[in-house]
């Protein structure tokens, strides 16, 4: 598994907290290092960002490379159950467990001091991570994040797929069916354009603000208009979401 | 041709000035929209951006994709005069001339208001094009620009081919040669990392320094420590840039 770190200038003198991305479909481990522009705002508060790929690769699994939504590029952020993906497509638990392990073994890092956010799928993956996990993250935030997946077709081709169609086992996946069963300590930031083509099919914020709704969560959702689903959205909002992190880090 | 443009908010209101970027070699009219991050900057202080392709494209000039450094993604901002690249490869005269036509006839801007930068062989494009006309083009900066390429291997690859073998004839593309003869209105920013792998054999910024040295031309040259040749050096000092810019612009 490859990962891209960045690192602020914080870190040559001391421990620093640690904020990690994940990326979205067909993404690899650069695009949000490449095009987010978030290196500047880690810098001026001193956080360590740590941006994994979307996927195992090259596994030998028949199919990984079929669709772009599924396989390769399109891990989900989920610990796969169903055969033949559940010989590698472990994402939850690398993203969870095992990479903060390696951060932790190879970088000056405060291992208490950790937030998650990501885009898209990766924005899914960020909230359920968060949410399942609420004293290892201490904060979250996402940009356009598929909130409901059982509720969508990207989630519903996902979930069948590594997690086979007993939709039970689906719910510790799904950030609206989480937020109302556990909740999230602190305030939940998430960024949504309005022009996103993916919005109404696909990533369905209004889902999760009913569900933060029923249970007073506190969430911060703004909508943007005119903002579509590209990295461009993310680096017009990145300064934000830093320092939404920051806050709860420092 | 192919080329970017970022519109900043107040462009929706009143006519703004104009900001050229030029690419580097291998490089497309998206590489700096999409990787240096300039749009916040360029949104705060009200400038538009244009940021042209590097050279024709699918002109079918036999040999045109045979080399990284010559010919498609290499077209050098030079008026090519040998055959069979003066047919297509026209760069200066496209920059110069009839992109800003087409920018002024298209877009809300002040067309009195101009600047212009680039990097690698793009800061080489836009010292060879502001030192030329420095009434169109109020301000210049470069990121680790191909400032003497008389006398580097890029540079006489490219002017050989594009120009013949006649030396005489380049000197009106060389940034160096050029500032002795003619100087700029004003100070020239330029930055240079010095991890640059390409800086000894192929940047050689200490030509043009002396250069502007011997003829009291003012140059803030900073060499940066560490810093590659990569869009990430772009992106660290790509405010810096922007505000040389909009000091003179607005």
């Amino acid at each position: 598994m490859r990962f891209a770190v960045y690192q602020p200038p914080q870190a040559a003198h001391k421990p620093v907290p640690v904020l990690y991305f994940l990326s979205g479909l067909t993404c690899t481990e650069e695009n949000f290092m490449v095009k987010s522009g978030a290196q500047r705002y880690a810098a001026e508060h001193g956080l360590m960002l740590v941006a994994p790929d979307t996927s195992p690769r090259n596994t030998g699994i028949p199919g990984e490379d079929d669709a772009w939504d599924f396989g390769t590029g399109a891990g989900f952020y989920v610990d796969a159950t169903a055969q033949p993906w559940r010989s590698h497509y472990q994402m939850y638990s690398y993203i969870v467990q095992e990479l903060p392990a390696v951060i932790a073994d190879n970088f000056s890092i405060q291992a208490d001091k950790q937030g998650i956010f990501g885009h898209s799928m990766g924005g899914h993956g960020a909230l359920v991570c968060a949410i399942r996990n609420p004293q290892q993250y201490k904060s979250v935030s996402a940009f356009a994040p598929i909130v409901a997946p059982m509720n969508c077709p990207w989630g519903k081709k996902a979930f069948s797929g590594y997690l086979g169609n007993n939709q039970d086992n689906w719910r510790a996946y799904d950030a609206s069916e989480l937020i109302q069963q556990l909740g999230y300590h602190s305030l939940i930031l998430i960024d949504q354009g309005t022009a996103d083509k993916f919005l109404t099919e696909q990533l369905k914020s209004a889902i999760f603000e009913q569900a933060c709704a029923s249970v007073n969560q506190p969430l911060n959702l703004r909508y943007h208009p005119g903002y579509d689903h590209s990295y461009y959205f993310i680096a017009s909002f990145i300064a934000d979401h830093i320092r939404h992190h920051a806050i709860a880090l420092n």
